[in-house]
């Protein structure tokens, strides 16, 4: 493998000081970009381009040609591995996900089992592709759903609005929702350490949705269960350390119980003020965060305002542990004029913080 | 005016010693009860049943007739003062409200006015009746939603998911959203100050969708408007007080900001610990919640295991200080029996506490 040549962002999440602020954003290989929509056409189906590991690399590398970003993120998607567990993923037009055969009965659950990793070989397939093709330019992040997250949508079926099903199991049977968070936990954690394997720099958790449980039952039912892969992760490979990511979308609730979960940094959204953030956490791991996605359509003074707001909130940073994102993915409809003014303010403005 | 006989969720409100925790549920008055279903097919359509003063008291007493609640609230919709307004108020039939002229360019938001409040004198008349009816059996709430929740819907023409419109007004014209704000703001007040004339005991003002916005944001504005709300709002009449509760869905980060705003309460939902909130309000205000309402569906072991959690997470109370309630309104699927269960529940387990 080539050295790498850019380790901003490696170096910021194990909080070794960097001379500016590095960046990525979340989905930054999706819609919004033209060309993303060429591959994913002539792919035919979502889950057709995520299943190609040559055009799920050339979809993971757009975004790279185009702005000066500091990571780049495997194009796939988090419901793979309900997938490879025989769940049938479709993704219907206007709809999102859907599965064919969610998980509504108990029988159903009692069936559940880690998938064998041969059914995703397509993911890691693409991970060695994409480092290959990267040649050492930014490094490669993996990454999985949490536990809690697949589980909603396992048992709803689709993105839910209430997440009555889920919470009814909750509440009814939790020794269920707990079989399926154990076998959750134990499929994303054989994921992930196949995608180090296969090349993964660093590795994120996106719990989108443990945001949505009542307090001492996110730390029971989605806490616990990223706690644990992380424990049971090697995070080294090949000499290099693998930083760990945790975001729990709507968790700034809970940043001092997550800043114990084993994670390197923690994503945040931006509701969150940074600040506060890194007096919760002690400053015992790195920031990743936190720009509202929706003030890329603000225009260039609200974008470079913005950007401001978020890195003086951080404050200045002895040694790194700030990673600039948004604070949610980007919107498919974000000009992408919007990125490029979102990355000359975050390489103008972040130097003086450091 | 019949005296009042039971004072609990207005002593609880004011942070006065009560033997036990009093208990409402939001959107008590609901589609979970087949009588509201009755009375709302009677009306014809949502809008009908709001502004029929007659119809809107009956379904605001039919919860009180089955369950042994310490407070009612008017039947009502925070969207009545932008259909006073002239927006066009619609309920379309599995979409949630819709408007007809939606704020979409400077030129319509240059024409908002405050509304003549005899557009919404069939909300007054319905306080008055409930008051009458209710014979001092309960207090009665009046309510508005909050000047940026009103916004939310006034933009985007509907429930959002993403509030791009709202957002790109307010990173790219901060100056016209401020305009409407101010606007809403003071149709608010006096709409909420009608409200307590006409007999409206305690008043609420729901900000749903404060919790989408940025950290600062949320400051500028959302709280901005709910405090210069209550700093011109009379919160007394005929010599009683007139509390008055703030609730602010997913601010739970925001609680120190929002216990100055000038409430004698905040709602809170059931990702915030009150024990925590507690803390950061240093006991400042009274706390409203906050239970998950997909509780109700967890059988009768899990309803009392959650009333318990929430009671004791609240802890022991000198003067007040707690009134229980959902994190959020009562789900239509929600089988009536698991609130009888709930009111026993928190009858039961609360006087422990005080």
């Amino acid at each position: 493998m080539s050295p790498l040549k850019n380790d901003l962002f490696l170096r910021a999440l194990l909080r070794q000081p960097v001379p500016r602020t590095p960046l990525w954003m979340m989905r930054q290989a999706g819609r919004y970009l033209e060309e993303y929509r060429r591959t994913r056409a002539q792919a035919g189906s979502f889950m057709a381009l995520a299943q190609n590991p040559e055009l799920a690399c050339e979809v993971t590398l757009q975004p790279l040609r185009r702005f000066a970003l500091d990571a780049a993120i495997l194009f796939s998607d988090i419901l793979t591995i309900p997938d490879a567990m025989g769940l049938g993923l479709q993704f219907v037009a206007g709809e999102g996900p859907q599965f064919e055969h969610p998980l509504q009965s108990e029988a159903a659950i009692r069936r559940l089992q880690v998938p064998d990793m041969a059914h995703l070989r397509y993911v890691f397939d693409a991970v060695s592709l994409v480092r290959r093709e990267l040649a050492g330019a930014v490094p490669l992040i993996g990454f999985a759903g949490s536990p809690f997250t697949l589980a909603c949508y396992m048992i709803e079926g689709a993105g839910g609005t209430d997440y009555r099903r889920i919470k009814t199991l909750m509440y009814q049977r939790p020794d269920l929702l707990h079989q399926v968070l154990d076998i959750n936990a134990r499929a994303v954690q054989v994921y992930l350490h196949e995608q180090i394997r296969a090349g993964a720099q660093a590795i994120m958790i996106f719990d989108s949705w443990g945001g949505v449980l009542a307090h001492g039952l996110f730390q029971e039912f989605s806490l616990n269960y990223m706690q644990r892969i992380l424990a049971g992760l090697p995070r080294e490979h090949e000499g290099q350390r693998i930083p760990a990511i945790v975001f729990t979308k709507g968790g700034g609730l809970w940043l001092e119980d997550l800043a114990r979960c084993g994670a390197d940094a923690l994503g945040v959204d931006w509701t969150v003020s940074l600040a506060r953030a890194r007096r919760c956490t002690g400053d015992a791991v790195a920031l990743q965060g936190n720009l509202d996605p929706m003030a890329l359509f603000g225009g260039e003074r609200a974008i470079r305002a913005e950007v401001d707001r978020v890195l003086s909130d951080f404050g200045a940073v002895a040694g790194g542990g700030h990673v600039f994102n948004l604070g949610h993915g980007i919107s498919q409809h974000t000009p992408p004029d919007a990125v490029s003014i979102l990355v000359d303010a975050v390489g103008q403005a972040s130097p003086a913080y450091h």
